[in-house]
C-alpha cells in the first residue's frame, strides 16, 4: 500500500445539486419522505424544478463529495463518474478538479444530460433529495480505469449505484481489481430506501468484498432488519473489518471485530443544512485511515468535516479542512 | 401611476454568477482592479474559470438582482433580459420567476451562450467580477415590450448596458416609452469603469430622461470628475429629482433638489460577500418609493436589503425581505 498513488478512488454519480429552501408541506405535496433520496425521471425533475423556489447550483454526488472532502484535508483522492458534455457537466468537472481530485472520466458526447439532484432543505435543516440520474447512470465497465483503481489504497463505492444493473456489474469488477491489488474496499449504504431495494445484493457485496462499511443508523438497521441500533451493531460484528456508523447529533460509533468506539458530533455552529454530512464524515474518516491514524482520530476527523458542512448550504466544504484540522490539533 | 400593473420593470443583463473565493494575489495575477467589473471574451472567461477554485452557481445580473429583491419585499417587478436556451438560461429564468418577477423575454434559440459572471470574493468580502456577456448582449429593440414598460411605475436601467450600442439604443427607446406613459426612469451607474467609458452618453441620458440615479461613491465622483463625494453631490443637485448614493459601511445619502438625507448601513451580521449590495439597496429603495414611502424609509429599506445580502455568498436575498422588513417595523 505504501506505493499507492492515490489514497482513495471513489466511484459514484457525477451530479450537480440544485439547492432550495422548502417548507414541510411542500414535501408532503410531492409525496417525499423527509431525509431520503427519491429517484425521478427527467420530466418529474423538470416539473418539480418549476415548482420550487429560487435555487443555487453546486457540484454534488455522494462519493464525489467525499473525494472533495479528502482533497480539502490534503489527501490524494480520485473520482470515477459520468457526466454529459453540457454546461452542468462542465461545472461538475471544474469543481472536482479545482479542489484537487484526480478526475478524467470521459463525458458522454450526446444523449442524456448531466445528472441533477434537487435538494430541498426544510427549516429543521434536513435535506430531501430528488435525483435525476441522466448521464451518470451510464457509467459502465469501460469507465473503470484499472490502473487508477490498482493505484489506490481504498476503493470507495456508493450503495446508490445498486439501482443501475450495468454500473453495479462494473463496480463489482472494480472491487475485484482493488482486492487483487491489495486495496481495501469501502461501501457507503447511501440511503435506507436503497438498502431496502437491494438488501440481498448489498449483503452479498459486504460478505464478499467490503472491508469498511459507512452507514447511518437508519441504513444499518434497514440492512439487518434490526429493531434497534445496538442489534444492528451486533449483526455487523465479525462481518466486516470496520464499520463507521453515524447517528446525527448523537455522534458516531466505530465498530471493529473486537471493539466499539463512541465519538461525539462536532457541529461548527448553527446547523442549517445536513446535505453532505455522511459524505464528509466518510471523507474525514478515510483521510485519517489512509494516513494510518488510530480509529478514534479517524472518527474525530469525520466529525470535524461533517460538522463544517452542515453549517452552510451545500454538500462540499467551504473552508480548507486541512486548516480546520490543524486548528483543532 | 395608480393603475400600473408593475412597480418596476428592470432592463439588464440576464447572467448566471459563478462565485468562488480567491486571494488578493490571484486578482493581481489576472490584472483585475478589486471591486470592479471587467468585460471578458468567452475564451478569457473559460481560461479564468479553469484557474479558479470550486465555485457555486447562482442567478445574478445587476437589474435582475434588484427586481428579485423587490419581489422578495412583496412588490411587483418585471424584468427584460436575454438568455440562450441552454442549461444556464433555464436556471436564470427559473430563479427570477420563482421569486415572483414577471419575466418573458424570448431566449435565443442558438448562438451565444447565456451570460456568465465569474465573481471572486476576497477575504475582505470584496467582490471582483469578470463578465462574459454572451446572449445577454443580444438584447435589442424587439425585446422591449412596450405594454410592459408602459404598465410600470418605474423603468430601471443599468449603466452596464452602455457597452452595447444596439442595446443602448433599444433602452433609450424604452425610456421614451416610460416617459410618454408617465413612468419614472431610474438609472444605476453600475461601475466606475463603465462611467469612465461612457461619461458623455450617461450624462446626456441623465439630463434627458433620468429621474432617479443610483450610484456608489466611486461611480458618482467618476461621473462628475469630482475630487470628493461632497463635490459630486453638489454637481448632482438640480440635475435629477432624486439620487440614492451608497457609501459602503458609511451608509447612504439621499439627495433631492432641496434636501440631503443621511442614513446608516445596516449589516445583518458578519460581512462575507458584498456582491449585490448596490443592487439590493436599489431594490429596497424602489420598493419603498413605488409604495409611496417617505425618502428616509426608502433609504432604510435599501439598507435593510443590502445588509442582508452582504452577509452570505451570492447577490440575491436568502430570506424573505418582506418578513425581514416586518421584523424591523
Amino acid at each position: 500500500m505504501s506505493e499507492a498513488r492515490f489514497d482513495v478512488v471513489g466511484i459514484g454519480s457525477a451530479i450537480v445539486d440544485v439547492l432550495a429552501h422548502a417548507e414541510d408541506v411542500f414535501l408532503s405535496k410531492h409525496d417525499a419522505a423527509k431525509g431520503t433520496m427519491l429517484m425521478v425521471e427527467e420530466d418529474q425533475s423538470d416539473a418539480l424544478y418549476k415548482d420550487i423556489g429560487p435555487a443555487i447550483e453546486a457540484s454534488g454526488g455522494s462519493a464525489a463529495n467525499t473525494m472533495a472532502g479528502i482533497a480539502s484535508f490534503g489527501g490524494k483522492p480520485a473520482f470515477i463518474g459520468k457526466t454529459m458534455a453540457d454546461q452542468l457537466g462542465g461545472i461538475f468537472a471544474h469543481d472536482i478538479r479545482a479542489v484537487g481530485v484526480h478526475y478524467d472520466t470521459e463525458p458522454l458526447a450526446s444523449g442524456l444530460a448531466t445528472a441533477r439532484c434537487i435538494i430541498l432543505v426544510t427549516p429543521d435543516a434536513q435535506r430531501t433529495m430528488f435525483t435525476y440520474l441522466g448521464a451518470s447512470g451510464s457509467l459502465s465497465a469501460a469507465d473503470m480505469d484499472e490502473d487508477l483503481i490498482a493505484a489506490s489504497k481504498v476503493l470507495y463505492i456508493e450503495g446508490y449505484q445498486w439501482d443501475l444493473p450495468e454500473t453495479k456489474k462494473a463496480i463489482i469488477g472494480a472491487c475485484e481489481t482493488a482486492s487483487r491489488s491489495g486495496g481495501k474496499v469501502a461501501l457507503t449504504l447511501s440511503d435506507p430506501f436503497v438498502v431496502e431495494r437491494h438488501r440481498n445484493d448489498l449483503f452479498d457485496l459486504v460478505n464478499e468484498y467490503v472491508d469498511i462499511v459507512f452507514a447511518n443508523e437508519q441504513e444499518i438497521t434497514t440492512l439487518f432488519r434490526s429493531n434497534s441500533f445496538d442489534e444492528a451493531v451486533e449483526a455487523l460484528e465479525g462481518r466486516v473489518d470496520l464499520a463507521a456508523l453515524t447517528r446525527g447529533a448523537d455522534g458516531a460509533v466505530t465498530v471493529t471485530k473486537d471493539k466499539l468506539i463512541q465519538t461525539p458530533a462536532m457541529p461548527a455552529g448553527k446547523v442549517v443544512d445536513t446535505t453532505g454530512a455522511g459524505d464528509l464524515y466518510a471523507a474525514g474518516f478515510l483521510f485519517g485511515y489512509t494516513r494510518g491514524d488510530d480509529l478514534k482520530t479517524c472518527a474525530n476527523l469525520g466529525a470535524l468535516a461533517a460538522g463544517e458542512v452542515i453549517c452552510h448550504l451545500g454538500a462540499r466544504p467551504e473552508v480548507s479542512l486541512k486548516d480546520l484540522a490543524a486548528k483543532h490539533g
